[in-house]
């Protein structure tokens, strides 16, 4: 995940110009089309997008693109389905926020996917929505497989998806999304769970790493997220000649969803934020213990050396030194003194 | 309490397939009605969900269903009292966040309630309402006895709950949910009083780990009653045919205990943190002292070393050693030295 | 002042059931009576509080309740002036936040009184408002002195008392309990002023718990005075049969007031929060210090008795000790040695 | 600036009582009064209030009191002017927070004179004004002179003032109050810009105390800021018969700059809490690197130490003592221990 | 950049006066004209600025102004096009905050201008619009060539400039603008990805004041931007003879640009002030591991040396001294001694 994406490709050109902002996820595009109504329904991969259009036999269409760094296609597209050429602009640059915009005759709805990638990492990736009265398109970076289902349930028939209008696919497909963010949070979940017994257990300095970096996945979640609760209120609440009064209650339940989810980032945030402020004082504390362990040492033997070094000194009248039982005496007075300071140190649990 | 609820059986699935998300709590599910109006109360044990269903006679329904785990069983209950499948699916899946959700043909009311546990833990549970003009549907996610309070004044006919509608009843059970509330807070309250005295006068790492525990109920705590306001706000505001006017008090009453609520979670959150902070500085403070303290041991027995090992030096010329009083005068000085440095330590109050 | 008041005692009854809930702050339960027009002002101790009731003849009453742990009492008032069960629960139940209710017949307010204790602790206590047309109920928790100005200027007929109506009453009696906030911020203002300059000439240990003793003081002012900003601002608001336009401009000057306290609260919570910095900073620079100067006369004995050492060899060829101006020419250098470290460190500020 | 004022002398005053609260700044009073209709111009010391009124004559009068302690002269004012005790109240309390009010007859308006004192200090000090169709009424604390360009203007007959009515007089004032905020802030900027540079160069206790002083004048002045948004924001929306329309874009300008002041604020006080940081973690990182140069000396020493007491011991068969080149091969060793000691320290940047 | 600007100049004068405030960024002032209408487009160079004025036969004017300093410019073009005198104050005063006002007869907006120095630095200009029926003034602080894409596209005709008014020739130039932004912040970002990682691998003072350098831009950089979410916002809203339907779009489509760069500008600021924290920590932990191996090898002479200083003494009975093994045996002791404090410190970490 990059900070800022490189938009300077774009610097000076007149509003409007197509450019792919964002890395580049697919190789080819794949546009896929879903034609049904009730009984019927036609599933074809498309070789040229000026075959397609809205339908007006009273089916509905649904037209996947998997990719938008062609923005030749983006354009032939547009053409075919009459779309504003800003609206264009935001399904190529990748670095849009969650929105949803009303152009009249359809609305307009980005996304972020959310997906685990093979390492375990989170991938964010963006999806954007064209309803019209009677298609939806939608556009992803590449093609994955998120709305298998979506298709399972479309090719089976079973369900209430080839029985509803439009607005019901851009549900289901919406849902979809949004039910990957729950394994995405599962997956974090469980990763803050081991994180905060290590912190107690065994902090290493990689753990501050670790904890750095799911802050910053947790960031950059939210960011994706967090915007999308406005998205799917209006969403709940749009009116339009091809949003049905019933929808509104299944949009709700998607709203839901996302208030639970920004709630459950908002928690995981101050549990990671813990964490940290646990780590750094069970680090300090450990090496506080042993700087004073080791200088209880030090401190013991500073006496006894002292007293070595007395009876070391040369002076010629030192009776002590001519005394038959000097040197044992002197080794027990140094054994009490160590014990003695020992017993106090102990009594204190300085060691 | 898991950070994130398991939900990914659930990916993939059409959306309204009823899951039950979360852990299970109770083995079988006891299903309960209580039929009521005015003098009679009728109590029973429901074998069989298909004989419910709205009274017809005037008369209120109260249907508790403690476990949420039997989808078949949501499915048939909802059958007959005609439930959409999405609040079925929000009853199932325990990790919603309470809210209030209006179906015009009846409420509906997702809370959180909250017990102690054996071990003095908090516990955190699913309760759902469906409140219909003559039905009144509660789920628990096990059977708890929280409403017992509600059954005995049922059976006894006491108060006025059988005076009145479907609504009083609501209030009454969610009233008993939020009563729970409050003995959780005098129980953190208590911990967290005992805590307070512990950091000042005995902190052991093992105080960060109770902070830590305590900051992490209080979270959990927080997460659950939080939405609750606006939830019970509405509940007090809300039109409809079966909540009558003189309620409206009622609910407002709920509504300030949330709030009530609420602000004691925010005064005892500050006061962990505040907490925290007395414990780290504590904590600092002693290992500090004790490192003064043995640097202080070991600095005065620096020069009194120095003074014996000058006198160790083998030089042939070398006056002093061959004095009669050399030896005790030494002793002497070394005794003036360590005088004079721990009454300088002690002036300083370094000691 | 307890985080969390009991009222586990409460938990099962049903709703409106009066207990009193808080500490019991008063042996009996002081009832006092003024009635008022104009010129007439009559005041009584009231032993039976079913004689009292509103005033028929276009006087005002007020009644002041000096205790509300007698539920009978309350209910038996309750019943004279006709007031909702949830009402008198409200006065009964100490730990209510500030908040304005209409009741239609009446308006009801609580608000907590802060006055300062003997031993200059701050003491929080719960003070209820019933405004009638024709009457004022105020409900304390002891039958402290704080309205005797109110009581005076009724008694003596100065100023505008007793030539208005209820609302005029309510007023007055708010205006002496928050111009008592005014006296405990001066109180509290004082200290830290006393504080801060303590934590940067003398910080101690105690000083720790002097600030979190200061915090947690603050704290639960705060908790006591927030909400009564939007319960005056409501108040200045309200429309009612028995508030009068004119009246909203002195209202609006106690809201003003109470701004101005929340105001200050927190000017004097972020001033604290300062404090708290300093002193650990303060604390941590001393120890410092301390350690660097211990730690520089370790250091500086270091070479010297290694010198020393080194002349305690016993080679049999060391020309050095059979010179004669060995033992001074070593001392010479161990003191030069001492000298220049000595410069040295004081150069750097080290000592 | 005390952290709160003394108002203890109005306790159990009756609220609309006049009391001066605040320090008293000046010591007579001065009443000035200008009247002015486009080519007129009189100006004059005002000896008796009660010659003072609001002019008939279709002429401005200006009336600016320097000093609120004579509350005697305020109460013959406000008798002449027709003023609301209340208002009055508010004059004579130095405490007030900016606000804005209307009194139907009149506007009230407090705002906070910033000014910069003899040593540097920033100094807070309460300004009134009422404004009424035909006159202005200007309260300070004492007699500053921050009005001087507003009355030369008068004086010359330059500009806009005389031509336009009272409105335009209030503009012209407040203008001048919200002009100096700009010079207390570059003045603030200023020191914080040096106090910058100095906690990175040389950071001394010294600096924590500048910078509490600077955040705690911040807060000073943010308080006496912050609520003049509103205040302005209203007054640039007011209504009302003595503001014509065209002064809304004057008021929406002195708005426009109050925003600016907050927003500058803010920024100083980020800048501020930055210092703080980084002088702390300068401070720390010194103390440290001093400690660790001593232990680094220190250590170095005590292998030399080691070996020079071994040949210290007084064992008889020592054969190294015996050595011709025993002495100076020792000696070598040391010199060889310590270098490949410093060598090692130094390698990992030790020393 | 300047913390707070040098306003002083202006104190006194009356509101309206035209004073320069800011630095000098320009030597002279070039003053650029457009005027185009569909096929045809003129450009000159103004040397008398008295010539201009809005064009009455349906073209567009385009006027822009290098410069703010010369106020005799200033007021001789606000005098051609009307203009109100405080709009003109706010072309003059560099340090206005972004911002939308609506004089009926013009909008007037102003922005600030983010652009790369020469040294990598970000510099912040300021940039007014005026928006009439007919034309767009353009006022910059230097003639900065950032308008030049929007230049060629008028004189090319390409692009749908030419075929529009006034409103898209100013979302054009705000377009390129707010295009800027995107470049710096994608310098930033990589700037505070170098620093994220230095601060872990190799952590030095310097770059404690890198980062509270990039701090401090992102803090001058988010003031520069906050504002204009509201301004954009608004423009995107606001209703006038010469702001056409279709335009809203468009700038609807700058402000959700706007937005984003807010939200990058936030996530920077988290990912900054995180960046503080992991150096703090990795300095203390490298600190801290320094001191701990250093007193760790102390530690391991202490009783080494001890072991020495006994076989020092001069005790005339000393059985050891005259063993003929004597001597290594406790120089193997002391080997013993070495390696086991060796091997348990090593054990725990400790070395």
């Amino acid at each position: 995940m990059k900070l800022v994406q490189k938009r300077s490709k774009k610097t000076g050109l007149p509003p409007g110009t197509l450019v792919h902002i964002g890395e580049r996820k697919a190789e080819g595009v794949a546009v896929t089309q879903f034609n049904y109504a009730g009984a019927r329904c036609d599933e074809r991969l498309v070789a040229d997008v000026t075959e397609l259009g809205p339908p007006a036999d009273g089916s509905v269409t649904w037209v996947n693109v998997g990719g938008v760094h062609r923005v030749d296609l983006l354009e032939a597209l547009g053409k075919q389905f009459d779309l504003h050429p800003l609206l264009l602009e935001d399904i190529a640059n990748t670095d849009q926020r969650p929105k949803l915009e009303d152009y009249d005759q359809y609305l307009f709805l980005v996304l972020k996917m959310l997906t685990v990638g093979e390492r375990g990492e989170v991938l964010v990736e963006q999806v954007s929505f064209v309803l019209g009265r009677t298609f939806v398109l939608s556009f992803q970076e590449n093609g994955a497989d998120v709305f298998h289902s979506v298709r399972d349930r479309l090719r089976g028939g079973k369900g209430r998806l080839r029985q509803n209008s439009s607005d019901y696919l851009l549900y289901a497909l919406v849902d979809a999304v949004v039910d990957q963010y729950f394994a995405v949070l599962e997956l974090l979940g469980e990763k803050i769970e081991t994180l905060q017994e290590r912190v107690v257990t065994d902090p290493q300095p990689d753990t501050l790493k670790d904890i750095h970096a799911l802050k910053r996945q947790l960031l950059f979640i939210r960011r994706a997220v967090w915007p999308l609760r406005e998205a799917m209120n209006n969403l709940s609440r749009a009116e339009g000649p091809f949003l049905h009064e019933p929808m509104k209650l299944f949009f709700r339940d998607v709203y839901d969803h996302v208030i639970q989810i920004v709630d459950t980032i908002e928690t995981l945030r101050e549990i990671v934020a813990a964490s940290l402020d646990i780590y750094l004082s069970s680090v300090s504390y450990r090496l506080n213990t042993v700087m004073r362990v080791l200088t209880v040492i030090t401190t013991i033997f500073m006496p006894l050396s002292f007293i070595a070094s007395i009876y070391g000194m040369n002076f010629e009248h030192m009776p002590e030194l001519k005394w038959a039982w000097g040197y044992p005496v002197v080794l027990g007075l140094m054994g009490l003194v160590a014990a003695v300071m020992l017993a106090g140190f102990r009594r204190r649990k300085w060691l």
